[in-house]
């Protein structure tokens, strides 16, 4: 229970240094895709900041499996946050590096517990509109008939793509190009499901407030409580009667309770 | 409680004076977009009528806030408001005055407690398609290699959008051109939103009422009182007996219940 | 009572023959614009065949209206039929039969009690899908710059429209063809929520019946009904007891319950 | 029952070998499609493995059938498997034999109860779009102004099909390719359904977890069983009580309950 104990405290205390390292990691990925005439000096320092905050997400997973008591189950249970740290070590594909920080951002985002659904969602969202326009816009950009060639058909491609809209005008022609694609449209379809699935909760929730069969049940409950409260008057009146007080024959006694 | 309700009076009072100026807000800027023909005088007697319009809702709001009470939570919770009434201020943008005017509207309709959900989500999609096709062939028909240039094709381009089909025979290709689109894509996806749950709720309203469980127990319920009555019977029977009055091994009694 | 009884017996009656006559009606409008060298006999013939269609059921409505009891009831709650009734009088366009003529089917089928939602809804979208390409084809055809030219060109493109995919290789050109587009659009977007609300009612309905609460509630009822059970045959045991019969300091009885 | 239980045992018995060979069907469907440049024996060899998976279901369906104890019923019951066994002997149709076998395996896992519904869900659709991407890929690339060329923008095309986003870069232009991609279409409008539900039916449990009518209820029934219980307790004193000990007039025995 200590260990427990001791693991939570480094995870709600290291979660704002994280988060914070995360915008960091976004301005260092953005910075050489955006400003195209950067010299070599500012692209070798953002790659160094890109490592440097995986490195303390790294960190942070050795730290959080040292403070754990299971340390099997916590492998077992956090398997994909593994793969995103040995991620970037396997391959220097700056991709597999955003990836596999993004996943890093998501594990840890999730676990926030303060942090509720929806902001999470949108979130997501956001991050995932914003690196996916960065990542199509630097892969494409190389490609000889690629057609996205500025950040600003970048973000509109995104959202085309996000919306499922898809008009066309912009499309990815590489093949990393498309598997992000892939990425934002499936992203898409869960975040409409989470839009829809919201505004019906919202509706059927409402719809419920009206339900007659439940309170029917409450009524009827309450009716019948009444009816045991009564009896129960009934039988504390027939045992504080004193025995043989009264003679056969005798008067009736005043209804202690109107409905006997 | 007297201020409150002086601006209660105040909203219900000016409710139906407001969305006309709305009505008239949208010939007014609809009229130098559709007729491109227009001399000096009549687009600047709109762009007049466009700012008077707005200055009766900036006028709304101040009343608003002279009759309520806690003046400082008022401001906090309507500060979209008063983003909407300076904003036209900050920039002579017509986009901007057009925004603006459509949120102090929207946020006067949602006030109307009498103007249902449904009403109110017909209400602003056909709003946002008709302002959204004005608004991108305004901006789209100065750009060199725009494909939106009569409002034919703009009111088709955003019923495309919104409902998601996005053919790509006509798309924005200016910047201000695609943060309307992005604004008609949500709006799309609001909409399939609200239309799917307005028809699951209806779905699961028609299943609930065919619930089994819910039915046992009121059953349950039910025959628990029915016990309960006999059972106080039983009881009321016994202590009208006189006691003693009968001998051991005397015959029993009919039984009383159970309609005594 | 009599002239109601009367009216749905005519609707009951009339049912079959009017759905066959809305098949008749798909065939002699689907010949003329399929088989484009056919000659001007069979398109008259055709053409004829839609009036005694539409006549049909034209009389329908007069006669449901002569065997109502309140007739001004009546007309208010099927105003869209009369609107449909009367349209093609206006004004000789064939597109105008084909939406009043499928207006007027809907109504009818929505009213056959035994035909359930969902294939009411299948019904509709297979019959939008088909007449939506005929109407489609018949208007792109004529459009100099159309490029919906063969009826499995307005097919495939009334199937990208429907589900949203919208590819945008065939796509109305005309005012007309975008009218049809956009009914296209919205049936596809209720189609999409019909599917949509369809699962979700089904996996609620599952969910549901592992719902905790409510069983919980029933073991609760089903509990409290055994104890007033126990506690009436304690009082009917106590009721049966000769008083006086036991002097002070007897041995106890044996119990009495639970199986007297 | 025996006969029944028989053809349990067989299906049961039988699961695991027939999604293997499911799974051999794949590759020799995809190698001749893939592997433009394979030899006349390789492509005869796959296509001999294509028969021979069918012919083990057809097997399969035919020793199910022996097994039944009412034929009749099961015919009626499985007269998609019947179809789907008949449908590629009537034509040689290599596309035929993949959809008939992708319906017996489809039958086959439906039937198996351990695989939960999102695993059905999920195979079923990264099987619609493997086989969607090679039957598109197959068919499309015959046709001489066909635009999906290579196993990369087949792929591409299912997904963009399949989450309606449809670019349009990339477009079915023959007859067959069109029907499989109106499959893959609704294909994906289910998925869609699918994941809102799934997600939607989350949120309205958690939702529910907080209905306020519910615990209102239960909280009511176990205040009535406490009432009940402190009842039952009251009659067992009076009872228990020797009659005739106290006499008239003698002073209130101490209260054997708190609240009477």
């Amino acid at each position: 229970m200590q260990e427990q104990s001791a693991q939570n405290r480094w995870e709600l205390w290291t979660q704002r240094p994280l988060l914070a390292l995360a915008v960091v990691f976004a301005v260092a990925y953005a910075v050489p895709i955006v400003d195209t005439s950067a010299d070599h000096t500012l692209t070798t320092a953002c790659t160094a900041v890109e490592w440097v905050v995986w490195g303390a997400f790294a960190a942070d997973y050795v730290v959080r499996l040292a403070l754990t008591s299971d340390r099997r189950r916590f492998v077992r249970t956090h398997w994909l946050d593994l793969c995103a740290v040995l991620l970037p070590l396997a391959q220097q594909l700056k991709l597999l590096r955003l990836v596999s920080t993004l996943l890093l951002v998501g594990r840890r985002a999730r676990m926030a517990s303060q942090i509720r659904m929806t902001t999470y969602v949108v979130g997501a969202v956001v991050g995932l509109l914003m690196f996916g326009s960065l990542a199509v816009l630097s892969v494409e950009r190389e490609s000889p008939d690629g057609n996205i060639r500025t950040l600003g058909d970048a973000l509109w491609w995104s959202f085309t793509t996000m919306t499922t809209v898809g008009y066309g005008d912009h499309a990815p022609t590489t093949g990393l190009g498309r598997i992000i694609a892939v990425g934002l449209m499936l992203s898409g379809i869960a975040l409409l499901g989470v839009v829809t699935a919201n505004i019906a909760a919202w509706f059927i929730a409402r719809f419920d407030k009206d339900d007659v069969e439940e309170r029917a049940q409450t009524e009827a409950i309450l009716a019948l409580t009444q009816e045991v409260r009564a009896l129960r008057a009934e039988v504390a009146a027939l045992r504080d009667r004193p025995e043989g007080a009264l003679p056969p024959g005798a008067p009736p006694r005043p209804a202690p309770h109107p409905s006997r």
